[in-house]
């Protein structure tokens, strides 16, 4: 609840949770929809939404003037925005794409791509159309034939699992044994990187494009990066690149999207749009709205074999991080839930606690002699676990048979270990697997510019 | 075990584990010690540690040539290092610095700067005299005078916990109450940057600089950043910089050292010389090795107050990540074994799995609900979690009261967390002072130049 000020001044000018008001303070006047009070904010501050998305927390005092804006109140922008809708949805019925275009198949799942503000909390939720975003981008119609558009759940990211990277790669499979150039799968931006892990191992004999993307704000905002996304990702999807890969801006300007491979991306700005960014590895390719594919690094080609989903995945894997503190009984309790397998964030060149009071040695003996997989990465993300420099090194890697996972990164090695998993539990098996580099996941050099790229 | 072929060219060379090289293939050779066989490599493939510190893997064929090397056998390297080293140490005893130089103290507690390499198995290990890098940097006499080195423990920095970074504030306060500038403290660098983050909480009314520094490559090495690193901290501990903060190279050539927040610096290569890196803010400085020093951003300057060492801590606390699959059991785990306090490392803007078939919601409800405390933090690095924008963000934020920690580090949000709980254990003032910007922790906005700094 705001302070009782506030509340009355509310009142007093008959402003509501969700109308569009404008505020004066020392003689600036802000615009936008109140929003509830932020829990976590002063009572005494007044929050609204402003148009570019963003949340604005004002102090309100006596000298703070409040009315209601000219511009339509949320309810009237409500009603409008489904009136709009509605003739959108008729409009889509008839969409039509250009059959001499290259064709192509759109898989949407969800995510800010696929939602809308929702005027009276302010807030995005996920609650639109799957076809709506390629309303707002005509463009496409100039570029592509999307000859199928599927839609096989609707989630955020966040709340997706191994089951859906599962269903994703049927999707693709069916889709891209048709005659098309290539797939866009529109989803969420959160944990897209591990879609995009999942889907290159588990898409086995690829030769087509396979173009993740999302966009990091909703598409019916003024600042929306999905119609730049969208046409950058067609280019994508159309090109020589037949990888799986992700297509989102390579700035926060409109200059060019970057097309990131799938095993080595990362999502390391939340807010960003320019956020997904290469580790130990450059793009694959600058893709302009143009059209004009800048190539940075080397990729498969186009082929004609026809591709097959290979979705087997053990879920019992999973992520720990070691740190100065850091429990090693979560071991125990991994290994007594059954889990198959282990991922260890470890400190740069690969070190848990050893030496130190409570070793982590022990408990990761137990694990690896009871048949459980354990795996490390560098929690600094760029660079590589080495085996050897050190004598902890050597303790963890020489003396208990953990497996330093060279420069991959933490999200693929997890979803990876999943993958090859569900195909053997045999030790050596899985060592010799994680090892080999399948989908550009591992490399034995980095070349120097790929840092903080 | 070396293949057999290998064995044999090797007992016929007279060649041991540990002697020094040469191998001729294909015109090429390669000179370095000869390594035990790498677990996971090849057997066929002989393993040498080159001089830069690196192992190289050389396959063995027929026309591959063996022969001891002319330069000294390992064991004669060793011999005449163990002579060197009684040299040195009959030195030290007459190292005198200039008292007329600023005055500070050197407080050295292990890691790659304090160890050697062991020519017997090429790796490093720690057993150097905490001396012995002065020997090696005559510079430092230009520049201060070191007047008390400290040594209450050895160690690399995965084997240490929270107590060693109460022994180190209390060692801090002490040497900072002392006539001296400042303070220097030399230690491992795979965790350094969480003693970073718990000086500067611990440390309250600092008016001195405390330069937290370590080396990427151990100093007896020709390519070992330690002096570089010693001179540029040196100027930092005698600026006016009065913060906590890390110092170290700044480029991968001897160009400056950055000298980064405590609390805002994160080590982001497992290898390069410039692996600290800000996150979320620029640097405090850069500081070149002629004393030249370029402010880049705010900080505290030089006060005469007294230091005082506030070292309570609580260490049931621990820190979670967020991502498809993961198991929310892991809370009840935590719960269970009466941990205080949790860090989420949550999706993007501060997601966690929510309306998904394993949702986290109700384990974590139930967790606070007991009186843990739960904050997130952005997996992503950079940015920011938000409490508003997606539906999921409120149910997680305002539903339930977990704590989005705005632009916080997790390793620094999990080491304040540590701090503030052993002084509180009432989660709305735990709640209040977490999101309290005490030692540059936090800001309101993050300016854009710092992404991937």
């Amino acid at each position: 609840m705001y302070s009782y000020s506030i509340q009355r001044a509310l009142e007093k000018n008959k402003i509501e949770i969700g109308d569009r008001i404008l505020i004066k303070k020392a003689k600036i006047s802000y615009e936008g929809i109140l929003m509830p009070r932020s829990e976590i904010g002063n009572p005494n501050a007044l929050v609204i939404k402003i148009d570019s998305g963003y949340n604005v927390g004002l102090l309100y005092d006596k000298n703070t003037k409040l009315k209601k804006s000219h511009q339509k109140s949320s309810r009237a922008l409500k009603e409008e925005n489904e009136i709009e809708l509605g003739k959108i949805r008729k409009e889509l019925l008839n969409i039509t794409f250009d059959s001499k275009k290259d064709p192509i198949s759109l898989i949407s799942v969800g995510g800010t791509i696929s939602s809308r503000v929702d005027y009276k909390t302010g807030g995005v939720t996920g609650i639109m159309n799957p076809k709506e975003f390629l309303h707002n981008v005509p463009e496409l119609q100039d570029i592509v034939n999307i000859k199928t558009i599927k839609r096989p759940f609707n989630k955020m990211s966040e709340d997706m699992n191994p089951k859906d990277w599962q269903i994703i790669a049927k999707v693709c499979e069916k889709e891209l044994n048709k005659d098309i150039k290539g797939v866009i799968i529109t989803h969420g931006t959160d944990f897209l990187h591990y879609t995009s892990a999942a889907l290159s191992f588990m898409l086995k004999n690829l030769g087509k494009p396979v173009v993740l993307m999302g966009a990091q704000r909703s598409p019916d905002r003024g600042s929306s990066d999905t119609g730049f996304n969208l046409i950058c990702s067609s280019y994508a999807a159309i090109s020589d690149i037949a990888e799986v890969g992700i297509c989102m801006h390579g700035t926060t300007n409109d200059d060019y999207c970057l097309f990131n491979r799938g095993t080595r991306v990362r999502k390391m700005h939340s807010s960003r749009r320019d956020a997904f960014r290469p580790i130990n590895d450059l793009p694959l390719a600058k893709i302009f709205p143009n059209g004009k594919i800048e190539p940075i690094n080397k990729f498969h080609t186009r082929t004609n074999s026809k591709v097959k989903a290979d979705t087997k995945f053990e879920p019992k894997v999973a992520i720990l991080k070691a740190y100065p503190g850091s429990d090693p009984e979560l071991i125990d309790f991994y290994v007594e839930n059954g889990y198959k397998g282990l991922i260890i964030e470890a400190g740069a060149l690969g070190h848990v606690p050893t030496n130190s009071e409570i070793s982590w040695i022990p408990h990761l003996k137990k694990a690896i002699k009871s048949g459980v997989f354990v795996g490390t990465t560098t929690q600094c993300l760029y660079g590589r676990v080495n085996s050897d420099v050190y004598s902890n090194l050597r303790i963890l890697y020489h003396d208990i048979n953990a497996v330093p996972l060279e420069d991959m990164l933490t999200e693929t090695a997890y979803v990876k270990l999943g993958h090859v998993l569900g195909h053997t539990q045999n030790l050596e098996e899985i060592k010799k697997d994680m090892l080999t580099n399948y989908a550009g996941e591992i490399s034995k050099r980095s070349l120097r510019e790929t840092f903080l790229y």
